[in-house]
């Protein structure tokens, strides 16, 4: 069964359906936003992990699963722009689990859930002939903000990166800090248009961007901000470390674009407007405002 | 490791840190509640079903076990004596999940959805080497009334439920309908003191709410409402129906406790004061207190 495949299944079954007043935004973004009152909304993620397939307890701490499980989804809250604030976080633990383990989950969880202020209001713990599964519910409120969705990237735009890419497996997958305080910057600075986490990968999430807003995009090789981490998986495996920068997935960056124009040869501003026209721009500051 | 101590852990842990102010409730109800906006909370209650524990795919439909997960969060809702909006839900499918099989599951997940008007508005589908895992959150809205907590039973308070009780491994655990109206009905219409739904078996979930209130209660033989369920259960077993009754679970009716007062031998009415003294009331209609 392809997760892609099977995703759009359920998108286009739930477009036939009756849709709520107050869902703003459903399946198919980092967040789904529901309006709360009449100029308040709320975002909600959810993110499962299950060990085997989203980290492997033979390579790392219990504790830095937990950490991981929150870290994804506030990072989830980070793609749109807007705070994350509670969680609810369910776990799954595998028949004959000692409390001590269980206890080291939690102090993962706790201390990055401390960290970027998100309370934990509640959960649901269960156990199970099953490998360590742990599902995280965050919500988010839009702190004034218009949430940024995938599909506003518009021709023109530019491609940002809030960091480096590629060999997260090296360590970034667990220990990333998730860029909610960049998202948030973003959002109230400028006017975003797209924004996304890079979990599967550079170029995967950049699609999943161009889809959404039926455009497409160029890269510039030399400008793909290439992690230390892709130089060293490179150098283990059979590929560049310009691949890794593209492919690896969970680095948690977040990638945006955004334009309000563009430099071009020449002197001058001009202005492009909607219509199509270009027309040269006077510089005026302030005080000519004024006159 | 004991799922209850355990949990107790958790809450005395989370006592000692920073609360966030905009958290209402927090660890330890059907839902936690959260300030959205000056006079609007959201709920938000979350559960985990797992192959093998909470349900048996080789005795059960795929779609039943849709059903069942997001029935058992509107119940939890409706324990709130509150209104179910949207939910997210996470499924981890076993590998080699066929397409058929997790479009059956929707089936049931949308059918009941759809029924009590419950958006599903996001999700994660992931895959492990794993029994079939589904997470579901719901979030409520408090309808402008005030959630049911499980803490404010209160001596002289009646036990009362909204149904019969036992044996709902025979069906009920998969096909009972939430008490979702009941659950807004008493909110608005009755003061009702502490609510929760029967999950766990009529002793258990009664003692919940003995615990989080710091009372007592005494059940009365003759008036639990035994189901038909119980009987046949008892048939079976080397049980009576009344013990079927008492501490089967999963019949999620709601067990709530209420009182305005108390009948007595005699005539007329008293007021019981909060100060403790009683007084003869004389019975006033609209028409009297006009005058």
């Amino acid at each position: 069964m392809g997760e892609f495949s099977f995703i759009q299944w359920i998108r286009k079954r739930r477009k036939r359906q009756k849709r709520r007043k107050d869902v703003i935004l459903g399946i198919g973004d980092d967040c789904a936003a529901i309006n709360v009152s009449s100029d308040r909304m709320c975002l909600i993620t959810t993110d499962m992990l299950v060990d085997g397939t989203h980290f492997d307890l033979k390579k790392c701490s219990v504790q830095d699963v937990g950490r991981k499980a929150i870290a994804c989804s506030i990072s989830d809250v980070a793609a749109m722009g807007c705070q994350a604030t509670v969680a609810v976080v369910s776990i799954c633990f595998p028949n004959h689990t000692t409390e001590r383990f269980a206890k080291e989950l939690y102090k993962g969880i706790w201390g990055i859930a401390d960290k970027y202020d998100i309370g934990i209001v509640g959960g649901d713990i269960i156990s199970g002939d099953s490998p360590l599964c742990i599902n995280v519910t965050m919500l988010g409120r839009d702190a004034g903000l218009k949430p940024i969705r995938r599909s506003g990237a518009r021709v023109g735009d530019m491609i940002l990166v809030t960091g480096t890419l590629g060999g997260s497996l090296l360590g970034k997958h667990l220990h990333f800090e998730p860029r909610i305080k960049e998202g948030l910057v973003l959002n109230k600075n400028f006017s975003v248009h797209a924004m996304i986490d890079i979990s599967d990968g550079l170029t995967a999430d950049l699609n999943h961007i161009l889809e959404e807003s039926r455009v497409g995009a160029i890269l510039y090789e030399d400008q793909i901000p290439v992690s230390e981490a892709a130089v060293k998986m490179a150098e283990k495996s059979e590929n560049t470390p310009l691949y890794h920068a593209l492919s690896d997935g969970e680095d948690y960056e977040l990638l945006l674009t955004l334009c309000i124009g563009e430099v071009i040869k020449g002197s001058g501003i001009q202005m492009k407007f909607s219509g199509g026209k270009i027309r040269r721009l006077r510089p005026r500051g302030y005080e000519h405002l004024k006159s």
